[in-house]
């Protein structure tokens, strides 16, 4: 028998349970889980905060094992065309079922929007089978995106910004980071962090981390920001102040929000230049409106934004060659502040929404 | 003597005053005006409601004429590097005195963001000279930049869209319209019109038209526009509706603010599609804020907003060009609806704030 | 039984086969063709100029089709996601079977790249069906991407172009036309002709073709061209003095190369100017090699060049939308300048080869 | 009396001239200089390779030296709008004279094709007085666009790479490096080094640096490139197979050329992937043609090339931003091999064309 953490509904603890050993389709993949990760987006499941979620469910979307099983037939293959083997540390991008037929996903290239894509952890249900992280056993079904881990990179250094580290690549790379730019992110948890390590890799020339609490602050100092603000210990017009003085009068060049706080989109606005680029990446979830002067915040100010919504197989496959590349250059296992089993997820859980953590894993 | 229509101070009358000719310095340019627009920034001149203008001023930025004098010296050189003439046609870039050495000018590459630029009409006062179209002769500083108009280009033609047809261009050049693209234009003004048209030589599928009142929205239909919805007999969720009907459900692929009303802008971004681009480009003074929801309207819609400010060189010298090479298939002169000389500028201007007019020009 | 006319193999006639009515698997559509065209690509199939191709096979890869029958099962849906029904008329993207799951298909986002992908008329071979448009019947696999004609459209005048179209309307997209830009095109058969067309639809100031024979260029009058150059009648450095003349000296902004012929390049890139957009699209079979300067034509040049391969389903359904908008505006119907039923396939192919004809169609 | 290297004629050695102190315009300052670079134009101009130098000529276009004097009149202002006083460190854009009118620096926003443009060290003569950094002063002219060092940046460490670093930053920055994809450099000078940095600097998953001799290739993996291939113990089929084994068979995603080798040009681009993106930014002087097959090469491949021409302000800003971020993350000093006083210019220029150094500085 095989456990999992499953969430039954909305508000309910956490709970352990038992499931079969799933016999393999052609072209699916059991993976033998080493962790998962804990992220915001599980905190809104477990107040029933999304839409579409079938509950029960096993969350867990970014995750990574060692494949156990792979199905008969034809090879299957990872993203590089390589057929993949018993043994082999990988990851997954946790979206599954693009279509590949939808006018998003061909016409308009914008496939974070196809109508059909489904998130292991988020919106396939338990009754399904092993269809999220936080189980001994994760099932892949024929025509998930599997990503193996290069040698030179740990899986625990892979998962701790878990899905942090696609979201902010995304959102960097929009954010058309020039070399020397002052960069300003919003934010200070998994996606703000790893958006203040990317821009350094777009070769960034300053990079200003706002956020909370102190915690956070430090390990955004240890991983490369030349200055942080603490949002608790000023307001808006010190903030806005400090990132001008930083900047020559100008404000940031760059601005990645990573918050989910409505208010800082306009903040966001405001400490970017003039002509600058703003991205908006963390409100994942409906915490309301903001109010902006489209004169003086977005016309006037001859300003560029961006919504920046999902992830896609690129986004994946890039963090883990990132990560590689430049494991010596940052500690990222050092973000990851706890490790639970299956039967303390619910900890985890209670830990992160209490921002008592950088990064939680699920290690089953 | 030179006459000269004169906006004293805001909330005056406009008056005719008398001025000498100019002798020129090297590198000057004495035009003799063949007519100059009236555009909506002088209805917002006359009621004081920008910044920093040094009134008394000759108003009109947008001119055509004829080079009546050349200054002294090595010879003037039109954009081209062709040098300028006695009885050429010309018009001039409106804005003039850019550094060239500032973080804008140069590392920046956002010319409409240095701070040095005065606006002929706007920012330079009538006590330095002839420095605004509204008079019989313009005053061309040296370095102000010149742009011959083409045999095949009547001087009205491109006088009829005004400034609307630089700044509609730089707005449609950054909406990056795709072939195909279903465009939404919310505004039927000249920027608006413009931008309609300009969205067609971009090779739009569909161009949707949203403004009023009836004698624009005609004009819009008469340039190409496949629908029109006005927008005094509608409401926004008949708008977002419409737009979504003739668009599969998706929403516009591109659309262009030119309205100068803040809540046009969360409608222009609900009234795109997810991903699709959104350019404000309408926000020409500070009427107050508007409320907008992050997630809803921009992160999950994965949507693309650019502030547009401002003309440069290249949109002046592309206006001319593109109006020169499509003259026939569009009837330009037929957005003017009224010329007035010098004595009736007062009118002009009344006409246009009571948006009796499409277009008007001061014809001295 | 269902004729269809068949290429057995290189350097063989066409000849007329007979098929059975395939029954159709879910997911499968059958098309009762109106018409299919010929290309320069079906000369060299005849030729035995590119590899990979499984003889015999059915020629005919852009084709327009009635739905004849829907496959069972769920709903066949078009590219807006609307389901297909009987008496529809359709395109389809030839392309059939990316993978969506390499990496070209993932991470690249090069989807003409993906090796897995098939051609209609080209690589799948009759022996497997009615897998090309010289058929009385095509029978589009589940998969295949369909697009259907909107009413306004002809289906003669989307197939004026063939392939040419949505093959130009890649490259123009590539080149990043500028409002007001020249435009050089080297070439004058149906791409060329297109890309001619479709640079005045991003607002080209200027379109140069340069081509021949004299019906070619009396084409590229009809539809918009500026200037015709006469590539019999001139030489190269005639060429590159008329382009320089039409252009204060600098060259065309953007030159897009339709030709097939190697040495056409190296002059593209000298007919393009300073900082300029080279788009080479026309370079479909091996025709060897070609020899430059890289100082003086690409380095001290800052040119920018791009090879373009292959269409996607984005550019047929573009291709299907700006052709519907502007079939007023381009008479499309008059490139086709002869019409071949089954019988004399070979006919067409005969005329295309020998430059007889601008366009032909094989109407069953 | 002020020393200074002066090159009389092509073919000539190096000799020192005296010069009396210069009184300055207004606008201007006097450099102390600190160092001077030696480059490979340097080694083009003392035979003759360059068009347009008017002999005898100061060389040393990338230099740093401390403010000994500003012009009398306004403020002298540095790029960031701060007024430069005595005792600053400074380095300046060796490009000088930028029109800021013409068709290039207005409409085309290609500053570098400015016909107007002068280079410090290159095409201004000894005889118009300090324009060259080999001297104990150097006269900066009204205009000069100057750039304080950081004081976390040592004035060596920016010299290290001297124009090479700009140069490079250019072509990177045209490169559009995505994250995690493998860059390849061709050449393993200053521009070959920098362009390995920066690539780091972009997010590059794998670096591979193709060149010699050993020193330099050393150089290379101290500074962080994954592999390098020596030129001189490989041959072109057996380089290909490397960058192929080393990226799952397709190809780097972006090469940069920084060779001067004619035949480096077709080579980059097999070595490139198909789609990818190759900058061409080595080729200085006419060293010849290159033949390729534009079918396999290019249009096939789907490649885009861009020819990457000269460094404006801003390439000089954001290098001293970035080698100030990173100063302590690259060794950069430890590229320069060797330091020479005004005396032993020629020495320097002789050891640079043997390539016994990577980076000689002349310290006057």
């Amino acid at each position: 028998m095989i456990s999992a953490a499953v969430l039954a509904a909305p508000n309910q603890r956490i709970e352990v349970r038992s499931f079969d050993r799933p016999r393999l389709e052609p072209g699916a993949v059991l993976l033998r889980t080493l962790g998962s990760e804990v992220c915001g987006t599980d905190t809104h499941l477990t107040k029933g905060q999304l839409a579409g979620v079938p509950y029960p469910i096993i969350p867990g979307h970014i995750s990574v094992g060692v494949i156990d099983e792979v199905g008969s037939g034809d090879p299957v293959l990872d993203v590089d065309g390589k057929p993949l083997v018993a043994g082999q540390i990988v990851t997954f991008l946790d979206v599954y079922g693009n279509c590949g037929r939808c006018w998003y996903c061909t016409v308009g290239h914008a496939t974070t929007r196809c109508p059909s894509r489904k998130v292991y952890g988020v919106t396939l249900s338990a009754d399904e089978g092993l269809l999220g992280g936080w189980a001994e056993y994760i099932y892949l079904r024929p025509g998930v995106h599997i990503v193996p881990l290069p040698a030179e990179l740990d899986w625990r250094a892979f998962l701790s910004a878990g899905c942090g580290m696609p979201t902010a690549l995304h959102a960097v790379t929009l954010a058309e980071v020039d070399f020397g730019d002052t960069v300003v992110v919003q934010g200070a948890g998994p996606v703000g962090l790893s958006a203040a390590v990317l821009a350094q890799l777009r070769g960034a020339g300053q990079v200003i981390v706002v956020g909370g609490p102190e915690v956070r602050l430090a390990a955004a100092e240890k991983f490369g920001a030349d200055t942080t603000i603490d949002i608790g210990a000023t307001n808006k017009a010190e903030r806005l102040s400090m990132v001008r003085e930083l900047t020559n009068g100008r404000g940031a060049d760059v601005t990645i929000e990573a918050t989910g706080v409505p208010s800082a989109v306009p903040e966001g606005m405001r400490l970017t230049r003039d002509a600058g680029r703003y991205v908006v990446v963390g409100q994942y979830t409906n915490a309301g409106e903001a109010s902006f002067n489209p004169h003086l915040d977005l016309n006037q100010k001859h300003l560029t934004i961006h919504g920046c919504w999902g992830s896609d197989v690129g986004h994946v496959y890039r963090s883990v060659h990132v990560m590689a590349k430049y494991a010596k250059q940052f500690p990222w296992t050092e973000l990851i502040s706890g490790e639970y089993d299956l039967a303390h997820a619910q900890d985890a859980l209670d830990d992160v929404a209490a921002q008592r953590v950088v990064k939680a894993l699920i290690v089953p």
